[in-house]
C-alpha cells in the first residue's frame, strides 16, 4: 500500500548514481527517501574496510564531494599517499588524507561489532546527513570481473588496471547467501515504497549486485509503483566509468537502448537524455515507459533539477 | 673484544635520545653504530601497530623530523585528524597525515608476517637511513604507569592525560619473558662494543624499559668498555617530557645527580650540561668518570657536536 506520503527508494552506485542520489535529498523529505548504495566493490586494503559507493553516497549527501575531480572529498590533501610510496607501501588505491579518515573510522567501528549498516549510520550522523543512507546488506559480496585476463577482483580490474581488460560477465561472489538489509527490503516485499528509482549507475556492476540479492529484481518487476532507472549511457558514451565499454565487450548496443534491454522485466519507466530522444520509440517497444529530461549532472542544482523532474514525472507531483 | 673500528651502541627513547642517535649517525659509518629504540610504548590505537620511539628515531636518521615541533614528521599536515574529529574518532593521539603512513605500512608489514625489527629495516630502507636501527624486541613490552589515578598505560598517561597524574612507579608488561632482539644482545653479551651511550632519554619510561630485558642491565654493568649516559636533565629540568616531574614525584633529586644514582652500578661515564658542572663532585663519588660538555641539541649541528665530542672523549679517538 502506497500513498503519496510513502518513501522513494533510490538504488546507487558510486558517483554517477550518488549525484542523483544527492539531488533526490535536496527535494525530499528525510521521511520520504532512502538510499541504498552497492557494496559490491567493497574491499580490504591496507587493513581498511572500504566501501567506495557507500562513500561516494555519503560525501555526496553530506556536501563534502570534490566535484572537479568527480570522486572522493573536496579540500583533499595527499601526503599520506605521498608518504606511502615513499615506503614502497601498496598505492594503486588512491587515498586521500581525509578520505582515508573515513576508513580508518569505519573499521574501527566494524571492530568495535557495528555493522556496516550501523557504520554508516554513525558516520553520516557525524556529518549531519539526515536521509537515510544503507549499504544493500550487511554481508560481504564481491564483485569478481571475468576478463581475458582472467578472474579479477572489481578493485584490481577497475583502479589497478584501470579497466583496460576486455570483459567476459561478472560474478558476484557471497551474493546467494547474501541478506538484502531488512531497513529496505521489508518495505519492497511490503510495497510501500511510491517508486524506486535506479540511479544512473554501472548496470553490471554497480546495480547488478543489488539486483541480484534475494528476489529483489523479481520484486522489482512485479511492483505497482513506478520503477525508473536513469539511462548512465548518454549519446552513446557512460557520463563516467567502463559502461559503455563493458555493454561493447559484451555485444550489447551501447547506447541508452542497450541499458534499457538489460532492465526489462525490472523497470516500468526509462529515463533518457534528451540527445538520446530518438531512441524513444525503440525502448517503449521493450514494455517501458520512456521519460526524456537533462540528465547530465554537472552542478548541484543540475542534481536537483533532474531529481525534482523525475519525482514529478513519477509520482505526479508538483516538481 | 674490542677494536677501535668496533661498533658503538646507543640505547634511545623518543625524541631527546633521537636527536643524539642522528648526531651520532652523522658522524660515525654505518658499520660503526647501532641503535636499539625503546618499544615499551608502543601501542595499538584504530586498528595501527604504533612504535613512537623506534619513529622518532627513524625520523630523525632520515633527517625528516619536525625540530620545530620537536616531534613528527616535518612538512606534515593534519588533514585526516581534522577529518576524524568530524567523524567523532578517537582523536587524542595526534596523527599527521605523512606520520599516518609510517603506521599503515609498519601494520601491513606486521600483517604481512614481518617482525617488528624486520619491519623497522623495512621502513629505514625506504628512508635512506644506511644505520642500523631496531627495535630493544620482538617481543610486546607495555609500560604501565602507577599513578594516583590507577595503573595507566602509557600513552594513556603520557598523550590522553598529558601526564597529569602523580607517578607511583612502573611496571613492564611482558618484560620477563621478552627477548632483547639478537642483533644486538649477542653483541652486548659478547662483548664486542666499542663503547654503549644512553642518550638523553627518559630513564624511568625510555630506558629502564631496554636494561629491563633479559639480563641486559648487568651485562652493562660488567662491561670493561665505557658505558654513558647522558643526562636528559639540565639545570634541574627535563629539556623534554615529564623526566623531571617523575623524579620529583618519586622523591629522587630532581637534577642531574638523581640520573647519575639511578643508573649507578650500570654506567661507567655520566655526561652532564656545562652549567651542571657543579654537580660534577657529587656524582663523582657514586663512582662514575663525569664528562661535562654542552648536551643541549639545538640544531643539527649540535647533535653532531656532542656527538663528536663524547665519542672523543669515550674512545680517545680524534673527534
Amino acid at each position: 500500500m502506497t500513498t503519496s506520503k510513502a518513501p522513494v527508494l533510490a538504488l546507487s552506485g558510486g558517483v554517477g548514481g550518488a549525484k542523483l542520489a544527492a539531488g533526490l535529498a535536496s527535494v525530499l523529505p528525510p521521511e520520504r527517501l532512502q538510499i541504498v548504495a552497492n557494496t559490491g566493490d567493497d574491499f580490504e586494503h591496507l587493513g581498511l574496510y572500504i566501501a567506495p559507493d557507500l562513500d561516494s553516497v555519503m560525501y555526496a549527501l553530506a556536501g563534502i564531494n570534490d566535484r572537479a575531480r568527480g570522486w572522493g572529498v573536496a579540500n583533499e590533501s595527499w601526503n599520506f599517499l605521498e608518504t606511502l610510496t615513499r615506503l614502497n607501501g601498496a598505492n594503486w588505491f588512491q587515498l586521500g588524507d581525509r578520505d582515508l579518515a573515513v576508513h580508518v573510522q569505519r573499521s574501527e567501528l566494524l571492530r568495535q561489532g557495528l555493522s556496516l549498516s550501523e557504520t554508516s549510520q554513525n558516520l553520516c550522523e557525524a556529518l549531519g546527513i539526515k536521509h537515510s543512507l544503507f549499504p544493500m546488506s550487511n554481508d560481504r559480496v564481491c564483485t569478481m570481473v571475468d576478463t581475458e585476463q582472467g578472474e579479477l577482483e572489481f578493485q584490481e580490474y577497475f583502479v589497478a588496471r584501470q579497466c583496460e581488460p576486455k570483459v567476459h560477465g561478472f560474478r558476484f561472489e557471497g551474493q546467494a547467501s547474501a541478506t538484502p538489509l531488512p531497513a529496505y527490503y521489508s518495505s519492497l516485499t511490503a510495497n510501500t515504497y511510491q517508486a524506486v528509482i535506479v540511479c544512473p549507475s554501472n548496470p553490471f556492476v554497480s546495480v547488478d549486485p543489488i539486483l541480484g540479492l534475494a528476489n529483489v529484481r523479481q520484486v522489482l518487476g512485479s511492483l505497482q509503483v513506478p520503477v525508473a532507472a536513469v539511462s548512465p549511457i548518454v549519446g552513446g558514451k557512460a557520463l563516467k566509468g567502463p559502461a559503455a565499454k563493458m555493454l561493447q565487450e559484451l555485444n550489447m548496443p551501447c547506447d541508452a537502448l542497450g541499458v534499457a534491454r538489460y532492465y526489462q522485466g525490472v523497470i516500468s519507466h526509462f529515463v533518457i537524455d534528451e540527445q538520446d530522444a530518438g531512441l524513444a520509440g525503440e525502448i517503449e517497444s521493450l514494455g517501458m515507459q520512456v521519460l526524456c529530461m537533462p540528465t547530465i549532472m554537472r552542478s548541484v542544482s543540475d542534481q536537483s533539477q533532474l531529481a525534482s523532474t523525475l519525482l514529478h514525472a513519477l509520482t505526479r507531483e508538483p516538481a
